[in-house]
């Protein structure tokens, strides 16, 4: 069964080694490991649901927490303390669009507010109802989550949006197709989601955003049905998908949508070549990006992300005498790695290999063959269940992201993580922080930080030292010149930030777009702008 | 000097071969040679300007009518005719966004209009002043078309908008880019029209449409400047690029753009491919452009198309011994030409070209070395030019263009040359029609029909022989489930199909934006949405 306050089905779990434990002591000090608050007196303390009955509508205790948050550090926080916990006052699963609609009625007349679910797996906020103000109830899509439509000749699979990665996977392999849209989120997140999020997939590089993977569909809207015609291409006017995309449930919500698969590849394959240092290694992977090549991914770390990776890989006899290996060629502790992945053709794949490894060798790249490669496409989904064990060993992990042009990004890593290193320190907290550049394009990167920090002894507490870093990092994004987001979207969390990079005039052209398709406000208010 | 009323510098003359004019008389009936109107009756014509004086504004004659029409079907008949044009009232030449804020002023205090121009190259009647209404100022952005800025690590390069396609070019091969973006108008249009209006160029399948290109800017808006950044990507709310993009002049002036670049390909080659038939080419096509090869474009001609071709190219002694070699290999009356250009290192296109000649081999492709695929790109934008002396010989040329998931190609093909050679029928006019497939999806494609007529005896009745085959092909596309523009806009001529595809609700989001970011109405108003 799905985890209701950390990540995951809690079939799997995630041990954390002596090892680990160890070098997190070493740096952080020992973790206080907190008290979570039990299922039960979580339960206890949901305040009757303030709306009327309705045959569409749950609202019992269990779906009502189930339902209520997401997955960012509050999300944890509060439901991990059993404090300050808002909760949704109902959860509709429609089947259809005609039932949507109906629910926009009910909405009219009982002043309530609707927030569209996918899979629960925001980190920024989306699916939260906020404290105060008119009764919430959240729209789950799940039940509108069927393959509809599968167009051989085009490769235009079309889905109910509720479908969740996995299942959406298993569809299309079927018939010998992928989308190869996998964020880290993929067991639980949904089409729907990643759309209304603008989400961005770990081999987004060779499969594409998902931006280029939505090509049309449908969106039941307060104002009425948005259909969202799948050309290949058009010139008539602006792309009103790309309102739909990143519209985090405030124009309607998706209920189909059509996507452009591809066969699965006859080849694809993952690569790791570690550098000396960052610079000489950053230099190659922006030529390598650049260069054209049938990449699906890079995947670049700093010298602590590289050190932190190996050390809780565990399997010392393993990698023990590699690190030997990649000092004797001149790799020692600054040493970066850079996981690659291409697909096509077995020609083609030949070629991109070779080019990519000849361009990093020229940086000092040293090659490692496919073991890391491997070991990161195998465990790509582990790594957020990693939070569970560390939470119960006392620490906090959390991952702040932008994007932004080649030139500032060397600028941008250093002042993230100086601006989350200074804000822990403010209570004399140390950090253990490091960075890699998961999503590469010719013309700038991604910058991914993780931050793992000892939980405090309130969940108040830690809170505010969350709070106290996550506001610290997202001022150095937008004032080093980086989008607020590149993968995790908006919600609630960056809201304060958005006007940074839209403009107060930019914002008011998304608010007069809000307006239009749900001119009553019905819909997730208090995500995206105000 | 640019031709007042036709394609081009007149210092570049077509001249129509015996051959041609012969093969045009056999198919459609001798041209009836129309009488053009002199410049200096139709300078006499241009009523006086409505506008105030203002040491911004021209409002001589000459300058009035260079920047009152495009390169429509309509605007050729009406400027040749020297019947019914609608002259703009003055022209701007803003260097600056100060400028361009004053005009707005101007506009608020005179009740006048404005409309945006860029190259003057739109075929969809995008800058035409409109018949009566308020007066007309039209905006013209040459003076503001210097690079102002070239970041070589982000291969990002930042544009006044005003600039054309030759100067764009020509600034980047200075320091080895290209940006690739070759529509057919290149010669005169202009980097913002080509966002203004989703521009596509011909080697798009490459070098990407200019979507993907454009990368940030500014907009001038009545409500004030919007600053778009030149992020890599983002998850951050709504793309408001995308709203810029086709936007037509309706909700500001582009003044400034980044685009992305790429260095001047190591390689690039073009070869031909004749199928026996449409029905196998057109499967290998597909098949081609779905195998993620690195191709800049694919152009797929009907058997009347590559006949056209082969009797238009002259030089009999050279494609006579083609034609009869290509008829011995099984390529006879049905034949059709497609024409592939690849880009990338050695390597890349080596395979690349190995693996397209394989799948076109399999479909009958009989491979014909680089000859026509240089041919075609030698004199792709000398095709323009056949438009005048085609004229004056009393044959009109227009084209009409969509895009469409595959399944509905060939049906769109016939439906649009059947409706244009029917609407021809009612006056008992011929046709001569043929179609290619010339911007290539995995996913669908473009579909591009060329038609020529014959000139009828007053202007009048030419421009309504036009309108009615222009009318009967649109509602084809529509009803036959394409975009009503794959890469010409909207403007007033497709304004009345473009809800076919939006949807009313679709529509009303279209102008809730340019309500938002030009309340007064102050632009280009009757274009796009009414």
């Amino acid at each position: 069964m799905r985890r209701w306050n950390g990540w995951g089905d809690d079939s799997t779990e995630s041990h954390l080694g002596k090892d680990t434990l160890e070098y997190l002591q070493q740096r952080l000090g020992s973790g206080i490991v907190p008290q979570d608050a039990k299922l039960t007196s979580v339960l206890a303390s949901i305040p009757p649901s303030s709306l009327p009955p309705n045959p569409l509508i749950k609202t019992d205790e269990l779906t009502r927490l189930r339902y209520s948050r997401g997955q960012s550090m509050s999300d944890w926080i509060e439901l991990r303390g059993g404090t300050g916990i808002t909760f949704t006052d109902g959860v509709a699963f429609p089947e259809n669009e005609a039932e949507i609609s109906d629910l926009y009625e009910y909405a009219r007349h009982t002043g309530a507010s609707l927030i569209p679910y996918g899979g629960g797996t925001s980190v920024a906020g989306h699916i939260n109802p906020l404290l105060g103000g008119e009764p919430v109830l959240t729209v789950a899509m799940e039940r509108m989550s069927r393959l509809l439509c599968l167009d051989h000749d085009s490769r235009l699979a079309t889905f109910g949006a509720g479908i969740a990665g996995p299942d959406l996977e298993a569809e299309l392999r079927a018939h010998g197709y992928t989308l190869g849209h996998y964020p880290q989120s993929f067991e639980y997140s949904t089409l729907g989601g990643w759309i209304a999020t603008r989400s961005s997939g770990q081999q987004s590089l060779g499969y594409g955003r998902i931006e280029r993977l939505f090509a049309g569909g449908n969106v039941e809207t307060p104002a009425g049905s948005l259909e969202l015609p799948s050309f290949p291409a058009s010139a008539a006017g602006p792309d009103l998908r790309e309102i739909v995309l990143g519209s985090e449930g405030r124009i309607g919500i998706i209920t189909k949508a059509t996507v452009r698969v591809v066969p699965v590849p006859p080849v694809e394959t993952f690569l790791a070549v570690f550098f000396k240092e960052w610079e000489r290694g950053f230099e190659a992977v922006r030529k390598i990006v650049q260069a054209g090549l049938p990449l699906t991914m890079l995947r670049y770390s700093t010298p602590v992300e590289t050190e932190t990776t190996l050390a809780l890989a565990g399997r010392r006899n393993i990698i023990a005498p590699i690190e030997r290996y990649l000092d004797l060629r001149g790799a020692g502790a600054q040493k970066c790695m850079l996981i690659m992945g291409f697909k096509g053709s077995r020609a083609l794949v030949q070629i991109g290999k070779r080019e990519a490894l000849a361009l990093a060798h020229r940086n000092g790249g040293v090659y490692l063959g496919t073991l890391f490669g491997k070991q990161w496409h195998k465990n790509r989904f582990k790594t957020p269940y990693l939070r569970n064990s560390l939470w119960e060993a006392g620490y906090a992990v959390d991952t702040v992201e932008t994007a932004t042009v080649w030139e500032k990004i060397p600028q941008m890593v250093d002042s993230i993580e100086c601006a989350l290193k200074e804000a822990a320190m403010v209570e004399g907290e140390k950090l253990h922080v490091f960075t890699h550049l998961s999503h590469l394009y010719p013309y700038g990167s991604s910058v991914y930080t993780t931050y793992v920090f000892r939980v405090a002894n309130t969940p108040e507490k830690t809170l505010e030292r969350w709070q106290r870093m996550k506001k610290a990092a997202s001022l150095a994004i937008v004032n080093g010149g980086g989008t607020i987001s590149h993968q995790h979207g908006v919600g609630a969390d960056h809201l304060p930030y958005l006007e940074a990079e839209k403009g107060k005039l930019g914002l008011e052209g998304i608010r007069a777009i809000i307006r239009q398709f749900d001119p009553e406000g019905l819909l997730n208010p208090g995500k995206l702008v105000l």
